[in-house]
C-alpha cells in the first residue's frame, strides 16, 4: 500500500520531495522516480499500466509548462491521480501548467492541488488512502490538530488589544 | 461507504448532478444537499464534522465565484474533499471559483477538478473510495472501457484516407 | 470603539500592521490576532461572533491565495469586513487572493482594497467608523490634506518649464 | 443619514438599482444620479465634496470600463466610497473596471465589491452605517437571518440521501 | 506524401474540416482520424508510431481544453506535429488549449497556431512538405496571390476620399 | 489636411465608421481604405509612404487578434498612428489585438484606445491636428461641451432624493 | 508650443525623463511636474483647464496602479492626452495601469502607449505637434532614420552565414 | 538548403542562438541576421523575399513585446515561418510576444513555439526540412533518442521505493 510520486524532471525534485515527506511522516510508504509524458512517454504508460499491481494506491504527478505529465497518467491508470502544477523557469507564471492539469476531459480526471501545492498532494493522497483505513485517518486526524497549534503559537505572538 | 455531495446554491444543481449520476453508476451511493460558507457556514462545518460518522468517505463541493464552501469543508473534515469550480452567471469568466478552490495553503489540499467539471468529480470520488474496494476498480477499469468506445464510434465516422 | 485585524499567517504580519499604524495615527484602537479559515476555522466563528460584544466596529481580515478569511468572518459577523488581499509566496501573482475575496456572493460583502493595501484598509475602517464619529472624521479630512503637502513637496522637486 | 448613490451612465441603472433597494429594504434613505468621471468632472467634484454637508454617510459608485468614478469621489470626499465594478458592453471581460476600482493607491481606500455586485455595496453600506446605529445593526442581523432561510428552502428541495 | 489530421473529438470536426478543405485545395493528400490522448492513448501512440512508414510528412493535432494530444504525438512521432488549441464549450475562453499546446518543454515541439486555426495549420502543413516540393510551393504562392484579391476586392467597396 | 482611416478587413467596417463618422462630425476630412499587413504588406508599406505627401496628417487602423496593421505604418509613416483593437470574432476576448497594438518598442509608438474604440480615434485624431488648427479645437471644445448635456439629460431621469 | 508632461508620483521620474529627454532631444519643449488624481485632484483639474492657455499643445500623463491620472486630464483638457501605464511596486504585474488608461469611455480619448512607454509617448507627442509644424516632421524622419542605423550596426555584429 | 534565423534586436540574441545551435548539432546549416519589423520594415520584407532564392528552407523569427516580425515576414514569404514570442525587459509577462505571434489571420500561419522556445524551434525547422530529407530524419530519430537518456539519467538519481 503506498503512493508513486513521479515528476517530469529531476528539476522538480525539490517541490516533489515535500509530498513524500509529508507521507512519510504520516506513515504511508512512497516510490519516486523521474520520467517524462514527452521525453519518455514509453515509461509513463507502462508505469501507468504496472503501478497498481504493485500496491501502488494513489499516483502523484508534477510537472511544468505544458504539463501532460497526469493527464497522461490519468488516461491509462484507473488509480486516482494528483497533479502538482509547477512553476518552472519558463513557465508563463505558473498559468500553463495549472491549466494543462486542471482542464481534463470529461471522463478522465486528475485531482489539481495548489502552484507548486507538493505538500497538500501528499497530504489529500493520504486522505485518499483512509478512506479505507482508520489508522491513517486517525493520523490524518493528529496531523489537523498539529497544525492548529502552529498557528496558535503565531497567534501568541502576534495577539494584541484584547 | 457514500459520497457527499453539497452545493453552494441550487443554481449549481444542474451541474452538480451530473457528479451524482455517474457515482450511481458506477454503484457508489451518494447524499446531496444545498449549504453555502457563506450563508449558512453553522450548517457547512455541522455538515463536514458529522459526515465522516455517517459513513460519507470522500465530499465533493460545488460552487462559484469566491468558491469558499471546498476550503471550508475541508478546513474541518479529514475526509478528502473535491472542488467542482462552477461558472456561475457573475463570475469572472470562471477565474474566480478555479483560483479560490484551487490555491488552498499548504496543509488543507483540495482536489480542484475543471470548470463545471462534477462529472469528473464523481469519477476521482470513485477512484478514491476504490483504493479500498477492490471490486468498485473493477468497474472503472470497465467505465474507462466504455469510453474507448465511444471514441471509437466517432473515429467510425469520421476515418477517411487511411 | 476599535477595530480588529486579523491575518491567515503570521507570515502576513509586515503587511498587516500598516492597517494598525495608520489606524493608531487617527486615534482609533485596534486588536489584533493570527487566525486561519482553513487551519483554525473554529477560532475565526468564535472571534467573528464575538468581535461585535467586544466594542469592535469593524473587522479587517488579510490573507493570501485562495484567501477564504474574510468571506468567513463576513459570513457570521454583522460588521462591515474589509478584505486585504496578500501577494504571497504561493500565490499566482496575487490574482487567486485578490478574486477570492472580490467576488462574494450576493449579501455577504467584503470591502476588499488593493493587493497588500492594508494601510488603505485601515483608512477605510476609520473612514466607516467616522459616519458616527465627527472628531474622527475631522481627523481624516486632516490626514487627506497632509497627503496633499507630500505631493507638493514632491512636485517642488520636479516641476520645471512653467 | 442616507447614502448616495451614483453612476457613470444611466446604462448602468438597472445594476445600480439593485443598492438602492436593499438600502430602502434594510430602512436607509438614499440618493440617487448620474455624473461621469470624465464628460462631467466638475459635477463629480461638487457632488463628492457636498455630499457630506448633506448628510449623506457613504457614497457608492458604479461605473465600466476605465471605472474612474469611484477613484475621484474618494479622492475628494472623507466620506467612505464603495466602488461597483460594472461588466459593460464595451469591457474586457469586466477586468477594466475591477482593477481601475481595486487597485488605488495608497491613502485613497475605495472598497471594492464583486463584479456587477451593487445589492452587496448596498448591504456594505448599511453596515457602515451601522457603525454607529444599533437598530439598523439589528435590521442587519435579521436579514443575514432571512438569507439563512432561503438556503435552508433550497436545502429542503435537493436533498437527498440522509 | 500525405497530411495526418487528428483531433480529440468529433465535435472538433467542425473545425478541423477546414485544415483538410485548405490542403486539398492545395492539392494535398489527407488523412482524418478522430483518437483522443486521455481516452485512447494507445491509438495515439500507434498513430504517432506508424504514420511516418505510411507516407504521413506532418500530423495536424486539434483539441479542447487541457490540450494533449498534439504534445503526446509529438512525444513520439519524429514528424513535425502541428497543434491547433480549440474553443470548445468547457474551455475556459481558450487559454487552456493555447497554453497547454504552445508550452511545450525543450526538446518537443508544437507548431502551434492561433485559436480554431485549422485553416492555417493546413496551409503550414503544405508550407512544411514544400520544403521539399517545388510544385507544391508555387500553388502556395499562387495560393498567396489569391488572397491578395480578395482583400483588393474588399477595399474597393471600402475605399473612398483618396 | 485629412485624416487616413485603414482596416485589415471589410468586417472591421462597422466598427470603423464611428472614427469616420467623429470626424466628420467635427469637420474633418477622411479617407478610408481596406488593406492588410499580412494579405497585402506592400499596399499597407505604399499607403504608409505616400499619405503624407497627400495632405493625411493622422492615420486611424483598426484590425483584430494578432493586430499588426498599426505597427506596420508606424513603421514606415512619420505620421502619429492611433491603433483600434477590433474584438473579431477569433480574437481570445480582444486581449491579443490590445496586446498586438499597445506593445510596441522604443521608437515607433501607436497610440492605442480602447477595444473597439473607433470613436474615441476619431477624436483624438482630431485633437491631433487641433493642435495646429484654432478652429477645429473649438469645436473640439462644443463637441465636449454636447457630451455634458446627454449625460445632464439622463441625470435629469434618473436623480432622486436630493 | 510645448508639452506638459506630468506623473503621479515622483517615483515615476524615473520612466517619465525618458519622454522629456527624447523631446529635447527632438527640439521640443517641455515642462514637467508632479500631481496626483486621488491626492491633489484640484491641481490637476486647475493643470488641465491652464495648460492650454499656457502653449501647451500636447499632456503625458503618467501613473501606476488604478491610474486616473490621464483620464482626469483628459476629461477637462481639449488637448490631446498621452498615458504611459507604469508597472510601480503595487501594481498587478501592470494590468492595471494598462487597462486603467486604454478603456477610457467614448468621447474622451487617452492615446495609451506601452507600459513604462515614455520614451514612445514623447515621440508620439511631437508627431501630434509636428502634424501643424513641418521642420518638427523633418527632425522626426531624421530620428527614424537614425534608428533604422542603430539596427544595423546590430545586424552587422549578429550577422552571418549569408 | 539552410534555415534563417532573425530577431528583431541583437537584445535577442542569447536566446536565438540556441536555435542555430540544435540546428547546427542536427547538421542544418543556418544563416542569422538582425532586422526589425519596426524600425527596418524594408530590410524585412526584402529578406523575406530574397531567402528562397538563396535555398533558404525555413525563417525563424524571434521577437518581444508587439512581436510583429514573424509575422511580416509570413506576409510576404511562401515559406514556413516559426515564430519565437520573447519574454523581453518590457514584455508583460510574456502574454504580448505570445499572443502577438500565435494569433494570425486566416491564411498567413506562423508556426509559434513556446515562450523563449529558440531550442524547439531549431528542432522544429530541422523536422520541416526533414519532411523531403530522409537523412535528417534519421538525426532527429536518434536526437530524440538522447533526450530519453538524459531522462533515464535523471531517473537513476531521483528513483526509489522500487
Amino acid at each position: 500500500m503506498k503512493v508513486g510520486i513521479i515528476m517530469g524532471s529531476d528539476s522538480d525534485l525539490k517541490i516533489m520531495e515535500q509530498a513524500a515527506a509529508v507521507l512519510e511522516e504520516l506513515g504511508v510508504e512512497v516510490e519516486m522516480d523521474v520520467m517524462s509524458a514527452h521525453r519518455t512517454p514509453e515509461k509513463v504508460l507502462d508505469y501507468s499500466r504496472s503501478a497498481y499491481t504493485r500496491g501502488v494506491k494513489v499516483i502523484i504527478a508534477g510537472a511544468g509548462g505544458a504539463a501532460h505529465l497526469a493527464g497522461v497518467v490519468a488516461a491509462v491508470s484507473p488509480l486516482p491521480v494528483i497533479g502538482v502544477p509547477i512553476k518552472s523557469s519558463n513557465s508563463i507564471d505558473g498559468w500553463d501548467s495549472v491549466l494543462s492539469m486542471l482542464q481534463m476531459p470529461s471522463g478522465v480526471p486528475v485531482a489539481t492541488v495548489a502552484l507548486d501545492g507538493a505538500k497538500n498532494a501528499g497530504i489529500l493522497a493520504a486522505q485518499m488512502i483512509a478512506t479505507g483505513d482508520e489508522a491513517l485517518l486517525g493520523r490524518i486526524i493528529a496531523y489537523k490538530e498539529a497544525m492548529k497549534e502552529k498557528v496558535e503559537k503565531a497567534s501568541q505572538k502576534v495577539r494584541r488589544g484584547y
